[in-house]
Formats: C-alpha cells, sequence, structure tokens
C-alpha cells in the first residue's frame, strides 16, 4: 500500500483548493490514507500529518499507521486536533461534509482557534480511493476468488422448503471457514415473489419448489469487499422465466461491453437499459447499474443514469442491472469488474448461464 | 408497539422549544416513531406528519407505517420534505444534529423555503427510546434468551488449536439458524495474550491450551439488539487468574447492585470502579460500565464516568466492567438489566461462575 503517495496526492488536492488541512474522520478514509483499522482516530491531513487515537490503541495504531506521526489524545480528539491546527499554523482547515455530522462540526468549530476556517469538502479521498491500486486490486480479486468458490457449495442449500435465512446462515458459516473477515453485506437471498425485492435480506420465508431465487452476497478479505449477485431457478424455468432471465443477462453484457476508460458512468446505466428496452422490460429495471466497490461496499463512481463521471484505468465497479415484476419475480446479476484502458477485466469467475436444479 | 403515544410525546418535546417539526432521518428513529424498517425514509414529524419513502418501499411501507401518511417521494426526500413544510406552514424545523452530515444538512437548507429555520436538536427520539414499553422488554428478553441458549453449545467449539475466527463463525451460524436476523455487532473472541484487547473480533489467531477467551456477543431478534460477555478458561486457572476473574465479577456485581430508579450512571461507574480499586485494579478498567441497549446496540443512556444521567424505570442497559493486563490477558463480564423502581431485573440468565474447560 502506497500510503505515502496517497497522502501527497490529497495534499495536492488540497492545495489546488487552497487549503491547509483536511480532518479525516470517516474510518475506509483514515484507513486508506494511514492503514489504521481500528474504530477511532482522526487523520489531520497536512504538509505534517498527524494521526490522533486514543489509549486503547497505541499499540496498534504504533503498528498499522504509516508516513504519519501517532499521537494519543488523552482530552478528546477534537482539543488535540485543535492544538495541532494551532502549533502547525493551520488557517483553511477542511472537513469531510458527507461524513461529519453537524453536531461534530459544531464541536470543532469551538475548539478551533479565532482566525482558524473549517470549509466544507466533500469526496476528496473517495475520488482518490475510486482508482485501485495493482494491489488493491489483487486484494479485491482475493475477496472475490473467496465468494466465488462458495457459489457452487451454496446451490446445495438450495431447495424447496429451505428457509431463506437458513441459506444465508449456511453461506455465511462457509465464508468464515474459508476465512472471511465478515460479510461486505446483509445477505440477500430473495426467492420466489420475493425475489421482486430488490432489497430482498434473506428472510424466514421458505424456498418455494418451483421459482427464482436471487443469491447476492460478498464477503471483506483484508479489508476489501467483493460482491456478486447471481439467480438461479429452482425446478424448470418457464419459456417466459426464460426470456426474462436472458433479457438480464444480455444486459448485464451490453453494460460490460460499454465498459472502458474515457466513457461516463451514465453511458453504462444506458447500454443496460437500452437492452431492456428492446424486451420491453426497462420499466422494471429500478435502480442503477452498479457502483465502486473497495474498502467499502458502496464507493464512489456510482453508475446511474445521466451520471457524468468518465470512468478511469483502476476503478473497481461492479455492473448489476435486474428486472423485478412486482408480485411475480425479480432477476438480477452482477459482477465485479476492473475498468481498463481498452475495456475491462471482469473479476467475478462464476458462469452466468441460467442454472435450473433440482 | 405505541406509534401513536411515541409520536405525541415527540410532539410534546417539540412544542416545548417551540419547535414546529424534526425530520427525522436516523433509520433506528424512524422505525421507532412509526414503524417502518426499510433503508431509505424521512419522516417530518409534525402535527400533522408525513413519511416520505421511494418508489420501492410503496407496499413495505403501506404495510408497516402507522400513525402517519405516506408519501412517496418521486423526485427527492428533500424537495418533498421542503413542499410538506411549505403546504403545513412548518416555519421552525429541527433536525437531527447527531445523525445529519453537513452536507445533507446544507442540501435541506438549499430547498427549504425563506421564512424557515433549521434548528439542531440532539437526542430527542434517544430520550423517548431510553425508556422501554413493556412489549419492548419483551422484544429484548427474547435476543438475549436467544443468544444465552448459544452460550452452552458454544463453549463446545472451545479448544487449544481452534481459530477464534472459526469459534465465531460457528456461534453466528447457530445463531441464524435460531432465527436471528443477525449479531448485533462483529463478534469479540478474544483468547489468550488478545483477551486483554477490549474490542478483540475475533481474528485469525488460535485458541491457546491455557488461558482466558473473551466471548462477547449479541443477536438481533425483531429488530431488538442482545448484548452479553462471559470470560472463560482454558484449562486450570491459576490462583492469580482466578483472583483477576473474581475482582472483575465482584465489580459487576457491585454494579449491578448499585442500580435503581433514581441513581445516576456515573453513581453505577463508580461502584464498579471502587470495586476494583480495592483490588488495585482500577487502572486496568479503561471503558466505562456498561450503555443502553434496544433498538440498537449501543443507545442512550451511557454509563460512564461522572455521568449526571439519572436511570429511569425501563431503561434497558448492560454492565460490563473489564481488566486488560497488557500483553497478558483480560476479563470482562456482562449482563443485560432494566431499571426499575426498587432496583433492576437482570435478563441474561447464564452463570458467571468461573468456568474451567478442559
Amino acid at each position: 500500500m502506497d500510503f505515502r503517495g496517497r497522502q501527497k496526492k490529497l495534499r495536492a488536492a488540497l492545495d489546488q483548493r487552497k487549503l491547509d488541512a483536511l480532518v479525516v474522520m470517516h474510518l475506509p478514509n483514515v484507513r486508506y490514507l494511514c492503514g489504521f483499522t481500528g474504530s477511532a482516530g482522526v487523520l489531520l491531513a497536512a504538509p505534517r500529518a498527524v494521526f490522533f487515537t486514543d489509549g486503547r490503541y497505541t499499540e496498534q495504531a504504533s503498528a498499522q499507521v504509516k508516513g504519519v506521526r501517532v499521537s494519543i489524545a488523552t482530552k478528546g480528539m477534537f482539543p488535540a486536533v485543535a492544538a495541532a491546527c494551532a502549533k502547525l499554523g493551520l488557517k483553511r482547515i477542511a472537513i469531510e461534509s458527507e461524513h461529519l455530522t453537524v453536531a461534530q462540526c459544531s464541536d470543532l468549530e469551538k475548539v478551533l482557534g479565532k482566525g482558524t476556517k473549517l470549509v466544507r469538502l466533500a469526496g476528496a479521498v473517495e475520488e482518490l480511493r475510486a482508482e485501485k491500486e495493482a494491489v488493491e486490486i489483487e486484494l479485491l480479486r482475493n475477496a472475490v476468488n473467496l465468494s466465488s468458490r462458495l457459489f457452487r457449495p451454496l446451490l446445495k442449500a438450495l431447495r424447496g422448503g429451505a428457509a431463506e435465512s437458513a441459506v444465508a446462515g449456511k453461506l455465511e458459516f462457509m465464508a468464515r471457514r474459508a476465512g472471511a473477515e465478515r460479510m461486505s453485506f446483509e445477505t440477500i437471498v430473495a426467492s420466489g415473489k420475493r425475489s421482486a425485492l430488490p432489497h430482498g435480506v434473506a428472510s424466514a420465508a421458505k424456498l418455494p419448489a418451483q421459482g427464482f431465487v436471487v443469491l447476492d452476497y460478498g464477503v471483506v478479505l483484508d479489508g476489501y469487499c467483493s460482491d456478486m449477485t447471481r439467480t438461479v431457478h429452482l425446478g424448470k424455468a418457464s419459456a417466459e422465466a426464460r426470456r426474462l432471465y436472458l433479457a438480464v443477462l444480455d444486459a448485464q453484457q451490453a453494460a460490460i461491453g460499454a465498459v472502458r476508460a474515457g466513457v461516463t458512468a451514465g453511458e453504462i446505466d444506458r447500454a443496460a437499459r437500452q437492452e431492456l428496452k428492446r424486451a420491453r422490460l426497462d420499466r422494471f429495471f429500478t435502480h442503477s447499474t452498479g457502483h465502486g466497490v473497495g474498502l467499502e461496499i458502496h464507493e464512489f463512481p456510482r453508475l446511474a443514469a445521466g451520471s457524468d463521471t468518465i470512468l478511469r484505468p483502476g476503478m473497481v465497479i461492479t455492473i448489476e442491472p435486474g428486472v423485478y415484476l412486482p408480485g411475480k419475480c425479480g432477476i438480477r446479476i452482477e459482477d465485479m469488474l476492473v475498468v481498463t484502458e481498452r475495456g475491462y477485466d471482469v473479476l467475478t469467475p462464476v458462469s452466468k448461464e441460467l442454472l435450473e436444479l433440482n
């Protein structure tokens, strides 16, 4: 991990905006910039950066934190940050406006000396995080591989009458056993009519003998998240079910085919929607096409309709169109991929053929 | 669940502060006030309250939401909130300052009409949530009972050489199978020297043949959280290990004994510390004594040194002192209990005798 390089890039972004420092409190941003993985810490990102944590993390911080001085705040984080700002002569201090609460901002303002100014800044670290380093792509690949290896054994748990939550439980147990730190989000097992719920977290509902099951899950490994969705069919799929499935698969592949450095996120989203429109299913695709993924499960960029964010090499994104027929059924197919100069590398090595399980 | 009663109490609290409405966005607060369990919704708590959500939740909101009108926001939540404020003539509008981010506050300000004023308000709903209704106490009891029943079977997974993460995996699998929605926080399995880490989330470390294992876990059932800690000893405990364990147990029981409506949270904390001081271990007790628990794992009140929060009947709290000898070992014992007029009801039906496992 190139912590010093990341800090340098952030400082350049701050310099451009004539900012002396950024108070980094969002923990994934803290981890990204200096390596700290604990639950309490503030990074004062500035030419002479300081990382503040509390007494519980003395040992851990000295082992993990790179490229900045570590300071143990004994009388609260904000007073320590304020003292450092005064000592270092920092005047224009940015905060992460999308993470700091109104109350935290006000608390920080109170302890900062006169003559300092708090400036709202959104997404500066997230912008850096979007382009993954080679080592990060390897870690993401490892996480994707771990979850992909669980897919075949997971299918064995799918039979009519099994509770969705039991299926999720089996998956999560296998994930832990395989070394996952935790699941990267609440596992979705949405079967039968519940497959029409885009966020059908595993419930007590029983799998039907016949129908779709949406399986959307991911793991965290070495801090990095995976995210995949496959939709399988219990019993033999009707011609209509097959038509729906293939329409979603076509849309997913059309969107993947559009991925390349230089195109906008909106173009990727449009590729999926256009394909679904040909099948007259576009109005049943009710969410965006994908999102960045890394230390967090949902990261910049968002692949939504109309987005003018330009894809850059090294971005790691999901492509996950779906159709949801209320009260009937739903289908979603999702891969993770890396954006490259000339196109993309798909990370998810799991077949997307329609599986009909007996 | 007395949603209407809760909304009425909140309105009384707003009236007192001459506020026309509170924009409730913190999801546990939304759930508490109107029953909605989805992931996107804003409650405009006012004399004529409105709950806003998006198209994904049309069905769910109409089934779940009680005591307020449901409105599907098609062009963003904040514009919908602003339009309702204008229509209802609401002028002094409070926000949840501990939850709303600086960016959200600014976005909301932009769409609100002139003549409206945003007022920062902290903890109004949390204050109500602290005193549990009888039905909530039953739900908390159910969650505690579920996790307590897993404790004996969990002990079977504890043997020298087993990975902490495998122990956690087994626990979480059993929890799911028993009907838990999810764990209420990341399971702590901290063994041997790692038991000295107050937040020793289960790692790849192997359990030693001899030494303490801190087991701190909880489940979510019907939305309500449980939280318990037991520390067991692998192999026979030395006289010193036993002395440490009994000192923590004495401290925990002293703190429990001090619980009663009308005393301050600080007094409970002091009871634990005083007991540890007698054993000359108080400086190794490095966190607070407990916290409220309910729809969230950490709720108001906090049982910390010097807190002057007065305990009220119906508050559900944890009591969890610990000692942590860096590089050596740690012990924590935690129960959940209900504050009553005359004392307390302990919810956690699991023995606290020192267990020495072969």
